[in-house]
This record gives structure tokens, C-alpha cells and sequence, in this order.
């Protein structure tokens, strides 16, 4: 098998750690496969050079930004393949540049735009293990660029698509995806498989393990991504598209504390408010999340929705300076708790144990949605960890 | 003018340091001149990145060991390129690469080939200040290579010389040349000019300002060097090929302790013994420095001459091994003390003086060499450091 390996910042954080990665990956090898891997750079080296950065500036030049922070993984992959060689094991390693990632021009927060593998390839070819920087390319001047957060993660993704791996597998110091926090609920469990669907919902609700970007590039190249830990020998989580079990299956319930609601009272029922509001916002660059409009019965309504906590006061800001006159109210003490599952919608019955489980505990549904494989109810902040162990012993998780 | 400026280690060994370095730039800027600067890696920087290698391989694998260093030079020239731009002097950093310097294969030692300056000159044109990570370039596989000990020196002569640099100043934490070590004698003078030839005496003699591949680079592409210090505002030494002085001068007394002398007693005169001993010598790379053959009565020889004092073991153990038999003794416990001065040769009064001034003191010479611009003396180790105030008072160097 090709096997593309990635190792995060704590996988790679001392000497002793790259040692321990360099025994895994050489495993891998022995196993029979090609191995490469991804590393990001030791953790506390980034925000080292992004101090010495702000030192100088609080918003550095982009381009040199890049070039600074690039650094950091290119001593990593050095290091890695210096500790590969030394074990017997021949090895290279190809900074973004080398390893053929060619990406825009938007420095801090670049996309890949193609992988040329064939350096890879060749290495490859020659028996040797290959190791690459993370989190970089160039853009078509052959400046540095870096690819934002999580872009290491990311750098994996991309090169096994490009090589068509059979595996990518992303290294962290946790041993996979839950069924949800087990700081909250004890009794979570690590699950064996979910589908990429599954996963976008459960790392946008707050499961950390991965970005949505990168686990979105995996489902478009349809690269199964397996997300374990390199501090034990646990098999980790597979993310893939297919998922063999029939009808509906719960598999975790994510919590979103970064949540808070802007309610409009008493709007005038007339066309266009609404949509003024939201053209506003979308200006402003705010996430809208759930929204909901009750027309009342003297022609007016009123409206609420969701909005990432740190853009509640640009949101307000906005709003009251659209000379609408609104009746503006804001909410921050609110969570979002969210059931994710696949075939949902199709089992009514998911939905109304929801709603039961948190009526029988006093707790007051304040916004609903839903979507093919998610229920998200907002519910009084201090309900919030309450919410996660009701929900998870009501869908059978705590079994 | 264009000005190509090299702050080593020291000079920006911390955030500090940079910042200060970025005034004597945009001073340099202010004055009218184009500025290219290269820099060297944060002092301590690099023997970390060793470190963190050899934890791995005493012999780390080459290339990625480059790729590894070159990451020391890169974050300085980022730094400095955004400090630069913060205070509103737009600056672009360029990785050697970048920067067009392309380098032979020979990983941790590289050769630079060529410099393609067309980027450098593309930025000055748009009125940028270029900062160049020094010490590195690429070979024609696009491979990181680094140049060796004093590469960074190296990389501000070559652009100087690819730019036809007007100047090119390399700033250190010393005021310049001295005409001997002030250590020794309090009463040595900073060299305001010194010629390229006289400089190679004084650097391989141990003044430690400048490798001698750099000095030799900037006389083959006659480039005016200055070094001085970035911590005052002291003018440094000129090192340069024209000199406008008339006649002699001595510009300084070097001591050089690194010296082992070899004896080799009553060896056949017969032709090719001494051949064989040089040849074998040579095979082993070892550096021989002076030599001197005394003829004796009865048809035999003695023979003595310096090596360094790290390859005298090596050489002792290679002319044990000749199978000639050879009556081999040795001496580490020696120094060369050297006058050098241009027009030495064509003035026999200089050799007499030294003679004389070492004779009156009750000093021993032992060996005796000379050539256009040096006399080399070995003497006690003892009677070094009085050697050298001895002869820095005898000629004139006092006053």
C-alpha cells in the first residue's frame, strides 16, 4: 500500500518524539508499504516565530510572514529524514516547494491549487521514505505560501490525493473521533468509522480533531482519512464515504459553546426586511447559522438567529445602523447542542426524542434546525453539558 | 551608490539587535544608496540546529542537514525584511534560491557557481531594500545547499560581485582590522586600508575577521570589502587592491598558535627521500607549512616542518608508517609569529629588524619563512605573545 502519514506538533514536539515518529513510520515501511509523511512544525515553534513576527509588527508583511513561519515545519522534516537515514532507513525531505505543491497567491491563507508528485514519485521509486514539510507551497513567483490553519493536515490530504494513496492517516495526541466530549460525558467512546458527511458536522460542531477543510478535500479526491493517536498503538477513526450499516445511526453529539442569538422584535411584516438584514450581514462577513421568523398577528414578526459569539457586536452594530429602527436584542448565554447521524431526516422518531429527552428535564428548546444528518437545538447555556448526557444516554451511545 | 551590507551572528542575536540593524539600513537607504543586505542566522541558532541533527547522527545525511541549517538564515532575512517594511521602507526577503545563487553538489561545503542577480535588481528597481539569507544557495536539482564556515561572507562578496556593488560593508561585533591582537598589545590600532594580500596574511594568521575564501572572492572580483562593527558607528578597515602609500608598510603582527613542528633527523641523502615523505604527506592531507632541509657532513639530513596542530598525529603516524625507517620527533609547544606589510621583499632591513629585535630578547628563531608580503617566524610558545609586542613596537606600529 502507499500510505501517507501526518504528524501534528505535539506527535513531533522534542527530539525523544521524532525519535518515537521515526519508529513508527519506519513500522509502516517494514510492513511492505511507501510511506509519506507529513510533519507539521515541533509545537511552540510557530507562535515563537509568530511573536518574534509581532515583535516587529502586528500585521507583518504577508509574503515574508510566509517565509518566516515556513520554517518551522522545513526543520522538522530535516530532522525526521536525518532520523530515518541514521536508522537505516533512506530518506528525503522536500520542503513544499520540492514536493511539488503549487498554490495561489494568498499569502497566510493560500489554496493548493495542483501537486506535481513526480518528486515524490521518484523518490518513491528508489525505495526512499519520503517527508514533507507541511503547511507550505508556492505560488507561481516560487514565493513561500502558507495554507492557514490546519494546513498541515491539509499538505496530507492533498499529496495522497495526488499520489492516489490508499490511506492517509493523521496523527494527533488523541485517539480519534468520539461520540462526543469525554470531559462532558465519561462515557464517550471513540468510534471506529464515520462518514466524511458525519464528521463536517461533528468538527464544525466542535469535535477538534480535524478542520472541515481538510476533511472536505478528502471527500472530493475520496481519500479515506484515518485520525488516531502517535502517543499509543489504539486504532484510530476511519473518515470515509461509504458507510455499510443500514438505516439511521447516531454517532456523536457535538457541543457548541461559540454561539450566540440576535432576536428582532415586532418587525414590520413587509417584503424586503428581511432580506435587508441579511444582505447587511453578509456584508459585514457574519456567519449566519439558524435562523427563525413567527409572523404575529398584526402584521409583524419577529426574527432570530444564530452568529459566532466574537461577531454578536459587529452583528448589533449592523444592524442598528441599517435606519430601520429595530428593536435589536442579543443573547450570548446560549449553546448550540447537535445529534449527528446519518439518514436522519427519514426517522421522525430521532427528532421527537430529542424534543421529549429535554421536555422530561425542564430544559426549554429556544431555536431549532435540522438537516440531513444533523439536529441542533439552542438551549439556555447552563443546560448545555446536561443536554450532551441526556442526549447521548437517550441515543443509546453510553451502551 | 549600491551598497551590499552583512550583519552576522551577533549583530542580530536578538529582536533587539534586528531592530537596531534595521536603522543602520534605513540609514544607508536614507543616504541615497540601493541596499542589499545579506544576514546570518541568529547567533546560537545554528549550533542548536546541529545539535538537535547529531541527536539523531553524529554524520547527519548531508542534504537534509543543509536543508535543516539553511532555516536559521531564512528566519532572519523574514525578520528583517518585516521590521524593515514596518517602518516604512518596503523590503522583500529572498531565500538563496531566491536570491539566484546557484551552488555545485557538494552538500555542507558548496561552491557557488553562478548568481543570477536579475530578482535582486527587479526589487532595488521597484525601490525595495532586498534582505538575503546568506550562507545558502541551490544546486541545479533545486536541492538546499549551504556554503560552510564563514558562508555567509561568502554570499555578500558573490551578490556584490553579480551586482557590481559599489561597496560591500561586513559588519561584526569588532571595529575592523587590527594591527595585532589588542588582547596581546594593548597599544594595536584599527587598519583605517589594508590591501587584499595583506588581509589573507592576517586572516590565515589568525585574525578572525575574515575567511580567507572571502577575501580571496573579493580580490578575484575586486570588490571594495569594509568590515566594521554594527554595536558603534566607528569606520571600519577598507580591505581593497589599490594602496596609495609609497614604499614599505607594515600593517600587523599575527600570532598564530595553531602550529606543531615536525623533525625528521639524519635522514640518507639520497634524491626522492624527501619527495616520498611529502607525497605521502599530501595523500593524507596534511597541510604543510614551512619546510627547511639542512645538509649535514656525512651525507645525511635533517629535515623539519609545521603542519597544524590537529593533523600532527596524523602526520607522525604516516611517516612512522613508510617503512623508511625514519627518526620522526615532534613539538606542539611552538607559535608563528608573522609581520606582514605589502613591498616586504625589496627591503632586507625589515627581515634584519626582526632578527635583531628577537636576538636582543634572548628569543630563539627556530624556523624562518618569508614571502612577498610576510615574515614568519616560529618560536617558543612561550615567548609568542612577547614576540608580538616586541615586533608591534620595532616596527612603528606603537606610535
Amino acid at each position: 500500500m502507499l500510505i501517507v502519514q501526518k504528524y501534528g506538533g505535539t506527535s513531533v514536539g522534542t527530539l525523544e518524539r521524532i525519535d518515537e515518529v521515526a519508529k513508527r513510520v519506519i513500522k509502516t515501511k517494514d510492513a511492505g508499504n511507501d510511506v509519506v509523511v507529513i510533519v507539521s512544525a515541533m509545537s511552540g515553534v510557530t507562535n515563537k516565530l509568530i511573536e518574534y513576527a509581532e515583535y516587529f509588527d502586528k500585521n507583518p508583511s504577508e509574503r515574508e510572514y510566509d517565509m518566516l513561519l515556513s520554517a518551522g515545519e522545513r526543520v522538522t522534516s530535516s530532522l525526521l529524514a536525518i532520523a530515518l537515514t541514521a536508522k537505516g532507513y533512506p530518506s528525503v525531505a522536500f520542503s513544499g516547494r520540492q514536493a511539488g505543491i503549487k498554490t495561489d497567491d494568498f499569502h497566510t491563507k493560500s489554496k493548493i491549487e495542483v501537486i506535481d508528485p513526480v518528486a515524490i514519485q521518484n523518490a518513491l521509486k528508489d525505495g526512499k521514505i519520503v517527508v514533507v514539510a507541511g503547511f507550505q507551497g508556492v505560488n507561481k513567483n516560487g514565493d513561500v505560501t502558507t495554507l492557514g490553519r490546519g494546513g498541515s493536515d491539509l499538505s496530507a490530504v492533498a499529496i495522497a490525493g495526488a499520489l492516489k494513496a490508499d490511506l492517509c492517516e493523521i496523527y494527533t495526541d488523541v485517539d480519534g473521533v468520539y461520540t462526543t466530549d469525554p470531559r462532558i460525558e465519561p462515557k464517550a467512546k471513540k468510534l471506529d468509522k464515520v462518514s466524511y458527511d458525519e464528521m463536517l458536522e461533528l468538527a464544525s460542531l466542535g469535535a477538534k480533531v480535524l478542520l472541515n477543510r481538510s476533511v472536505e478535500l478528502a471527500k472530493k479526491l475520496n481519500i479515506n482519512l484515518v485520525t488516531r493517536s502517535s502517543f499509543n498503538e489504539h486504532e484510530g477513526t476511519l473518515i470515509t464515504g461509504e458507510n455499510s450499516m443500514e438505516g439511521v445511526i447516531i454517532s456523536g453529539i457535538a457541543l457548541d459553546r461559540n454561539q450566540a442569538r440576535v432576536g428582532i422584535r415586532d418587525i414590520e411584516d413587509k417584503p424586503g426586511v428581511a432580506a435587508k438584514i441579511f444582505k447587511k450581514l453578509s456584508q459585514k462577513e457574519i456567519n449566519v447559522d439558524m435562523i427563525i421568523q413567527n409572523v404575529g398577528k398584526n402584521g409583524v414578526a419577529n426574527l432570530s438567529f444564530t452568529v459566532p459569539q466574537n461577531e454578536l457586536d459587529k452583528a448589533v452594530s449592523a444592524l442598528n445602523n441599517l435606519g430601520e429602527n429595530l428593536n435589536v436584542e442579543s443573547d450570548s448565554d446560549i449553546v448550540k447542542v447537535s445529534i449527528v447521524g446519518i439518514g436522519m431526516k427519514s426517522h421522525s422518531g430521532i427528532a421527537s426524542t430529542a424534543f421529549e429527552t429535554l421536555a422530561n428535564n425542564g430544559i426549554n428548546i429556544q431555536m431549532i434546525s435540522t438537516s440531513e444528518i444533523r439536529i441542533s437545538v439552542i438551549v439556555d447555556a447552563k443546560y448545555g453539558e446536561l443536554a450532551v448526557r441526556l442526549f447521548h444516554d437517550a441515543y443509546g451511545l453510553n451502551a
